[in-house]
């Protein structure tokens, strides 16, 4: 076990749209650029900034168009942004972005309930996004989630996520990210798909999405970085999931994972004090408690 | 990876003492009868009730005497409490236990902090503790902390936890349990505990004690389940751990931990169902939320 550990593992850090769309209240514009500009200084390279979707479906990222023409993104970090229509990629390509990423669920139920759309109705839309957007020298990035189980199927085959990855991939996207959406997976579970997957697509085109709803996040993680996936995403401080249950439901906190990688010589080029920084912000700026482990304790720091 | 798990894992349910001792305001004896009727419920058949320690150091614990002689036991359910000197092993003695637990630590300094004590002079008093506690019928496990770190000296050599263990065990304690104390592990530095323990005692002899401080705990786990550990502490909802910095620090979630493995196929005996009760049961009797992830989202629903 552990006998094939990578040198280098990238993060994509998703707070401040998987993190912040879930908010009951709106943070203001100012407090999600405090919140960027600190994870740019942290040395995270890939970040998610915003949904372009409708105000009136996620009202807390109705700023998406003045946030992203406000950030400017030193060289060497590529800002993204989801977009799950052709009318979000224009908003994209007008806010100047360089990446954007499309998303739907490997479970037919999940992805009507979350898109309001057919599996083949998003890979349809899909098909009008992607092409155009490469055209435009955009990078695109795709999410399919609940392919470690659905909150309303159950179980979820990851053949059919697989096909649903190889469809995206053929689009032209550039990676898919697998997310246990609900956090239910186990590491046996993980080790199964990300074989599945590594038998049929090469591991730079794959990255892994945990939830922490179960603490399960960061062993799968590791099953995942064993197995020979390289790209993991990650939200600052655990921010995300239902404000309502705290602690509970969370993505997987980026410094517990930057943690862990570092703690095993994995460089990720992210200054974890720094990132550890950017996570008090995280609080500060949404003004509750985050969940992340290494956020609450810190390094460690000898007493005397 | 993972090509060697076990059919089985036996947990170690550290709540009622390790949870409790660190509370600020005592926990009515009546309160801890409650969690502990709940965890026996559960299916957990080895738990560790209190402390024996003088009511001067720790008044949380004072009512060790009357608690540990109101519960009884069911039939296959074994319960100890720790014995920090003679003193304490006559008191457990005189309640009726059947297996007690003593406990010290890797580093010098933390040793010394936490029962004013040398290592030498700890083996010395647990020398005039275990072959009378043998004597009289009662099996003996021990502690070994710090093992993975110290708050004041950093860095421990395992190899120093190592020949401690093996002079614990020679006194006759059936096993040792090797402790995260401060919850720094990496999953590479834990294998690397594991290996040079296996290499020179019995996995039968050994435990492993996680805690999840900065949320590596199950993925250390994780590490100690492949490299052939078969015996866990944890502590229901992560019960423990400060109660000033709610969700940091705690003790590996039982919850959490028992999750994981069922969820690969390993039996533990435990109804989840009835532990996570459990878990409602201590945050009840404690009065304030508790960090456990699975005790705070529950198992999956099918949501329609």
């Amino acid at each position: 076990m552990l006998e094939h550990l990578p040198d280098r593992v990238s993060v994509y850090e998703v707070s401040p749209r998987d993190g912040l769309q879930n908010e009951a209240a709106p943070i203001p514009l100012d407090g999600k650029k405090r919140l960027i500009e600190a994870l740019i200084l942290s040395g995270l390279t890939r970040i998610e900034l915003t949904s372009f979707v409708s105000p009136r479906w996620v009202p807390q990222l109705a700023d998406a168009d003045e946030l992203v023409r406000d950030v400017n993104a030193p060289e060497g970090v590529t800002l993204s942004a989801l977009c799950p229509n052709a009318k979000g990629f224009e908003r994209a390509r007008a806010a100047g972005l360089a990446e954007i990423a499309v998303f739907m669920s490997a479970s037919e139920t999940h992805n009507k309930k979350n898109t309001n759309k057919s599996i083949d109705q998003s890979l349809s839309v899909f098909s009008e996004v992607v092409p155009p957007a490469l055209e435009a020298g955009m990078r695109v990035r795709a999410y399919v989630s609940t392919v470690w189980g659905c909150p309303y199927e159950g179980e979820v085959d990851p053949k059919r996520a697989l096909d649903i990855s190889k469809r995206l991939l053929a689009l032209g996207c550039y990676q898919v990210s697998l997310g246990d959406t609900i956090g239910v997976g186990t590491p046996l579970q993980t080790r199964r798909i990300c074989r599945l997957f590594l038998d049929a697509v090469p591991a730079e085109k794959l990255a892994l999405h945990f939830h922490d709803t179960r603490g399960t996040a960061l062993a799968n993680a590791l099953v995942g970085v064993e197995m020979g996936f390289r790209d993991f995403d990650a939200s600052v401080a655990g921010l995300g999931g239902c404000p309502y249950a705290p602690g509970a439901a969370g993505n997987l906190a980026t410094e517990d994972l930057v943690y862990m990688l570092h703690g095993m010589g994995i460089e990720t080029g992210i200054d974890l004090e720094k990132l550890i920084e950017a996570g008090r912000v995280a609080e500060s700026v949404i003004g509750r408690r985050l969940p992340g482990k290494v956020h609450q304790a810190g390094l460690m720091r000898k007493r005397s």
